[in-house]
């Protein structure tokens, strides 16, 4: 049979998302081959199967998922591509596991210029470089103009966990002490500042980092540590909420000892925010026995992500439940959970 | 010291979706109670940890991930919720995985109402139990009223890759048979015609549906399959122009022989649209070698699922990484991807 061959496949060299490029057909592969691979591109995901096929070594693993809608999708010091590397990575990190492998699905806005997804892709690629983790698997949604606010992302993460680790928000003992990888507060004014327009005598910039390099060290330095997580919504007041009532445990915290910007301080005070209420994306808390306080402190201050770390609290035989602070005036209050919603779509 | 208890709770019974909903905090938790939790509880999700821990058999893994923005969110045969579930597990199931597990991203419209909310999780946990997949893990993400169509969804998954079954679609050699496992277009033509208000003489209801046990069945009887794909967005038409591309082969496929229902027919007659461009949420397309295509065959229409199978084509030696049909009239065209989009977010 004589069939002449097809015509050459269309430029398709729009400058913008087309509803098209999500329909599955030319225009959605000529997206993956002109956006996607150049970046992403790796042994598992250039075979383009519906699913990554994995071999995992031997062992339990973690699985987690988080879907990342912060705007405007490039601020001072990340991207949102960055961010939904850096949080789901540091989610794997907090529970124990070595993280391997991310999916990414993307929403992207009809209208869309393709040089901002390129951008936002690359910053993404370069994340998991450094985070040492591939992006195996993806998926991709476009809507229409106003059914969505330009790109929304969701990365979920596989890692594998490591034996004679473990972590869990329960094991929370009186006398431990409570640890903060650094300042609080960065990323989410990062954001509102940059949202807002508003300047500081210093630049705000968001900590997005990922974690799994510092916390991997100290875990095979102090498998014994009782807790580890990363106080992203909610920020470090939400985190010890959830510490301290999963654990049935009070926690008293020093507001001395918590480390915070000037500039952050500055903007909070400006705009009525608590930091302790503020989401961060590169900092972790940590639980551990008083007698491995010297050894996780050193090992945290040698890493780049825990230059600041410094012990703001520990778990106390009272109030259980409940974290207290004693504020730099000398009186306590309770630190309670936000109720309501004072940051919007910060991650 | 005496800190009197805190106030209860605030009713927090709002009948809509709110911003702070999102927000890490108490409304948080409130809606993870009120609205996922009784729906999705197993033993995994309920410790509610930032990431759930597995324990897998031994065995390569499949993961895979989707995101859902189908409007509308209910239609007839299904919501997004049970399709959110099915696509995801029909991704694992056709690279030979037994679906485990899921994690389930929200993105929610401020003002959505919580009782919508409330129908689409429920919808979803059921589709997951009949599936036999557990959610145990996932995210909720609020944006601003406008910044979303009200919600979107990502599940990823992770399934365990039986051993002994090697499929992939390079694996297609000629004379093997293409069968399709039932009616084309049933869920895109239902989206379509929910939305566009149109009626025919039957109700077009989506075929969304979960695979895995009709593939797991089939996969056990005939570990030999070649191929397997689920044609979901550009239809049968793309996924059989995805196989020949990768395996270099040509397909030839019969029109009479493609199961189409009648008024799926009649609608895309009406809308101009091809029925192997259209999408499926509940069909596969097998490739088998001549001497298991009885078997197959045999197996399938055994199934619910695959009670329509039929026979619609072969691998043959010509026209390589093409398809071309043969017309009810008897002449012969060429089935193309798709190019542009001819229904948006059906999906």
């Amino acid at each position: 049979m004589n069939i002449s061959p097809l015509c050459p496949t269309p430029m398709l060299q729009h400058e913008t998302i087309q509803m098209a490029h999500g329909a599955g057909g030319r225009l959605s592969q000529a997206l993956m081959q002109r956006v996607f691979m150049p970046h992403f591109h790796n042994a598992i995901l250039d075979l383009l199967d519906d699913q990554a096929k994995l071999n995992l070594p031997s062992g339990r693993i973690a699985f987690t998922t988080d879907s990342y809608v912060v705007s405007p999708i490039v601020f001072p010091g990340g991207t949102i591509g960055e961010l939904a590397v850096n949080g789901t990575v540091n989610d794997l990190a907090v529970g124990g596991a070595k993280p391997l492998y991310l999916s990414a699905g993307f929403v992207l806005e009809e209208g869309l210029p393709l040089v901002e997804l390129e951008t936002i892709v690359q910053s993404m690629a370069e994340a998991a470089r450094r985070a040492g983790v591939l992006v195996v698997t993806g998926d991709t949604k476009v809507v229409g103009k106003g059914q969505c606010d330009r790109l929304f992302i969701n990365t979920s993460g596989i890692g594998v966990l490591r034996d004679g680790v473990n972590l869990s928000c329960r094991n929370l003992n009186v006398g431990d002490a409570i640890i903060l990888s650094g300042t609080v507060g960065d990323h989410g004014m990062a954001i509102m500042t940059s949202r807002e327009g508003l300047s500081f005598e210093s630049q705000i910039t968001s900590d997005c980092a990922a974690l799994n390099g510092m916390i991997g060290a100290l875990l095979d330095a102090v498998p014994t540590v009782h807790a580890m997580r990363d106080p992203t919504r909610g920020g470090v007041a939400a985190t010890l909420n959830e510490l301290a009532t999963a654990s049935g445990v009070g926690i008293a915290i020093n507001e001395t000892a918590i480390p915070v910007k000037p500039a952050v301080r500055g903007a909070c005070e400006l705009l009525g925010i608590d930091p302790l209420h503020v989401a961060n994306e590169g900092k972790v808390v940590v639980v551990v026995a008083a007698a491995d306080v010297a050894t996780v402190l050193d090992l945290m201050r040698s890493c780049d992500d825990g230059r600041d770390a410094a012990i703001i609290g520990s778990v106390v035989d009272d109030h259980a439940g409940m974290v207290v602070m004693r504020t730099a005036f000398g009186s306590r209050r309770i630190i309670d959970l936000p109720l309501g919603e004072q940051l919007p779509r910060i991650c």
